[in-house]
């Protein structure tokens, strides 16, 4: 079968592999959706994943059809339409007990796709463990929105959640590209009063208030700690997600808070980001109170698996949210995912995220 | 001046009594609008209060004027247009350290109108603490929301934040009446899926949809437990808030969720809901699972304080929640408070909630 | 092989088996110490499991030598001593990615010895999912101590790790069976001030004192509740662990606490215990201050797991505790599990725990 | 009256000051005994409070005597013996509200020794909200003991327990000054495992066994980043306590723990720290796992009041922990406090924590 690989850093090809066969707990999936993700990007062109000479299938974002199960499956069968999140984790394994099922195994070893086994960018691909991996996708739901469960959304609603929110706090959320407009939304669900939403492209602030952005920061017009300290009489916001940005932003962070406050990262600081601040976050001493502050940090990569997956269906079920407004540029067939994926290198202005479907 | 009263158990009346003055940390207030409450019927008639024959003043869910501040209050001043909460504690007091000022100094000792001091159905009434104890009402911010602010919203807001809802998570609230649709609200602000609302007047059926309620579960069709556990597959929700009902609604709430979820409760269990059932609220052995099936359960009095207003106040002005909206019965003049108190101990099948304007 | 089984509800025998095989990722274990539990009395003789007229060996408490592993096991090998938690869920089900591993696939589904297949009882026993069930014996620690972490360890803990013990806490344990002196030495563990230990027993009395209890409430010597007002000035302790007594012990749990406090149960509500008071657990009304006093109740089955055993066995390594007191008769030859059986079935006055060693 | 003040940056001076009058809410203590801090160090030779001009008298661990109490102080009352925190905040503020009364009307605010007025090295010296703030010496404690309550145990247990310890976790304390011994003795009263302790001074290492450390890391024999990931197979520990060092150190709490982990700050990072490392702390950017790691920092000034005071009364009369022993000099008369001062700031070798006795 056909497959969209890394073949070696900074190249992707076309490759021919076996399709997979399914062991006892596994299923095979068929997509009929995918999208590439920056995290792809991370992987070919940054050095994100060491494959040490490895040859992979690129992808991580995907939903599809059920093509065969192992032995032990009991939740899924052949013709199932499901949802198959970016972390399918190893539920065993010493971490998940600890509540920290993305670092199974080792340090985001819950996220399996390209970096231990083939990702989705194929005509067939493997999911471990499927009855704790997969979530049906109910008919009524659209592709759009299923497709953007696996990944945008589960991480930018977890950048909200462990932003600790409480009713009426005021947050911030620096970058809305896909994630950050997810990290709004996240906000909006966990009962934020203003949400400051810091970007400056404007289908991206056009989605970012039907999100539930009350505020728009923009870069371009100044200096965000500024703009918003000034917004908030001086005191700063309860709560940031920062879902975008480099070593600077980072700190600027820590500047537009309150004490008590939380700094929730859910940006992958890969190299392209620090390069010019040293290969360290900064956390401004005198912002943070010389150590005093009680401004908690907090980052980690997104949740997984299938019960996550139910809880965002779940969502956007009950009308609380559309995720498909995410998708702005759309593309029909397999072969068609290395056009989407050099587009989302190449971010053109008015890109949030492609589809591309597959049938 | 003028005040309304309760003069003995089961009697009310207009007395009249010195206009307080303030000490020097008090703020005394002019009342622009003022709602009873439910709490106001079991003081009066159901015991909730031993006043020890003390003749108090009703009234705990006011708005009003300044009219004048202590020596020591800082952040207000005379002309301030300002939200009164119910709750209006003792800061400094050992449980307010601990984190729960609702009961700084005794039990319930957070609610000082009418239980230590008069309450506000008054021309003018006394607030303890006025910069800790009261918050500003924005010039664009309705009468009818300011004051379900005070009360209704904090109340029900916190039946959902106790519950301790996860994004996705299936919610029952058990009560739409003023509390319980605050709680509906509640539960959406907290990120809840679906949401059932439990109840069958159609006025409050109309705004708990309005509020995020996703499904309508009317106890009239059936029992409450059964037509939940038809909808969940079965498996139950993930947490109910419970806002009304009585002994036998408290064992149905424990019935209807799953191991692993929370039951909070906001309804006062007073004289007349327990006399069936002993003076005991009962947790069924078996869905409890003999002890073993960490179905927590926890409730308390609402939350006051400035700050929680002030958050509130956030909330609406963000545009996220109209509380506005529960006012179905308009009164004007400081003597229509005796006719309102008397339709809320009447409730008719069309109350939700009264105000009564003042000037 | 020989297993000692229950054939009917009441009756218990010893049976003849074949040996258990192991999947690929279980474990069969030979073990060398067993205890019996007072959870093998309810299943046997209180109903506490319905196993439809299977037969299945009982026991949970264990330690053994590994015998074989299943292909795909990777951390263990034949020859290992391992301790065996009572809980071995299956981690991936939905209950355990919501942290409630105990209720993995159905209520309590964690507990799988004799519930779902047969128990450690027996020459031989498996265990489902090796790498994640079983941890290593270190051989410096005793057998005593090892076989207490399987279940009254983990059990006794939870029961202090629910009740959300903050440092100084004043904490009452109800009940100093095995079960509860663990809950006491759990509450030194985090951090608790005075520690109301209630019991009559003077063997445990003795070892309550050795883990931690400041007080000894004994309830032969007056109303354990007065008892508790009277030496914390009628205040209330800060948290309760339940870990033994019946419903009405169950009422007391709330009126011996303040306002804002946790009452944690670990306590079984066999059929014996709720008879005379209804099937129901009572919150007393008034001391639940009609609802408004924020007493949070919760309780439920043990965790267990791999992990959990790992950071109990560092518990006891680091010199914090010794679990092996509680051992108070010892038996010798795995045919002994009967008399052992029976012994926790008569409760002699001077029983804590029974070990039975086999080899 | 005299007192020991700051009378300009870098220089410390007696002065003669109006014995304070206490207001409606305060007290007036007469001090028993006084330990000078490394924040008095801060404050006078650090930079660590801006008091544009103002001349105050230094010292904020101090117990003593009751000498007068306002007219609305109603648990207190001349004779008494009490503790007074170090952190006596105005439990009104907004911040008191949200749970941080250490940042109480601004950062740092609920410090109000020195920052806000007179200090306690003095013959007299004022409490605000004496009920709030003081807590009663009972007469069998030690003046050791209660000395090294009011800043050193709070603030070394704060930061065990922002720690989030649970039992059985694997902790190192970085830094084993009087602050870093607390923290020791804190992760152990959380229930930790492994407590490694980091430091090379021999009193200090003695303590830090005796208060529960079970591994010394000295930082003269190596690498301590190494040391631990050595000692721990190479994961890391579940959680750090920064009770001293550098920027660098920073970075290497971060290095040091594993995925899920917290680091947990309680160093004061004054100027002398942060010079040689730029104006920032440092997030290794690799270790944090590109913002992926879900690694925890949190950091901030100890609580205090009265609540806290007691609790920590508690521990000390439950037996649990004797902080007397962090007293290594002693000295007796006021005027001592100036010697108590300088060796504070010349840190001999063998110096954990000096006391000065008055009468």
């Amino acid at each position: 079968m056909k497959g969209f690989a890394m073949t070696a850093p900074n190249k992707v090809e076309w490759i021919e592999k076996e399709k997979p066969k399914a062991g006892p707990k596994d299923a095979i999936i068929k997509p009929t959706a995918l999208a590439p993700c920056s995290s792809d990007i991370h992987t070919v062109w940054e050095g994100g994943l060491d494959l040490q000479g490895e040859i992979r299938i690129l992808g991580h974002e995907a939903i599809g059809i059920v093509d065969s199960v192992g032995s032990e499956v009991k939740d899924f069968k052949p013709g199932d339409k499901v949802i198959v999140p970016a972390i399918t984790p190893n539920w065993s394994a010493k971490a998940s007990q600890c509540g920290f099922h993305q670092h199974a195994d080792c340090l985001l070893g819950g996220y399996q796709f390209t970096f231990v086994r083939d990702g989705s960018m194929s005509e067939y691909f493997l999911v471990n463990d499927a009855d704790a991996n997969l979530a049906i996708q109910p008919d009524e739901m659209s592709d759009e929105s299923a497709l953007m469960l696996t990944d945008m959304v589960t991480t930018g609603f977890s950048g909200a959640e462990n932003a600790n929110i409480q009713i009426g706090d005021n947050v911030a959320v620096i970058g809305i590209g896909p994630v950050g407009l997810n990290a709004v939304a996240g906000a909006e669900l966990r009962g934020a009063g203003r949400i400051f939403a810091v970007g400056s492209r404007p289908d991206c602030i056009n989605i970012a208030k039907k999100y539930g952005a009350t505020d728009i920061v923009n870069y371009r017009e100044g200096d965000i700690v500024e703009q918003i300290l000034a917004e908030t009489n001086g005191v700063g916001v309860d709560a940031v997600v920062l879902a975008g940005g480099n070593a600077e932003t980072f700190a600027q962070a820590i500047q537009m808070t309150k004490p008590g406050s939380t700094i929730s990262n859910i940006n992958y600081f890969g190299t392209q980001n620090y390069k010019n601040a040293g290969d360290i976050l900064p956390i401004p001493r005198d912002a943070w109170g010389a150590g005093m502050a009680h401004k908690t940090v907090v980052g980690g990569l997104c949740p997984g698996g299938r019960v996550r997956m139910e809880k965002l269906v779940n969502v956007v079920e009950s009308g609380r949210f559309d995720p498909g407004l995410l998708i702005t540029h759309r593309f029909k067939g397999l072969e068609k995912v290395e056009d989407a994926l050099y587009l989302m290198k190449d971010k053109p202005r008015d890109l949030i995220k492609p589809m591309v479907k597959i049938d």
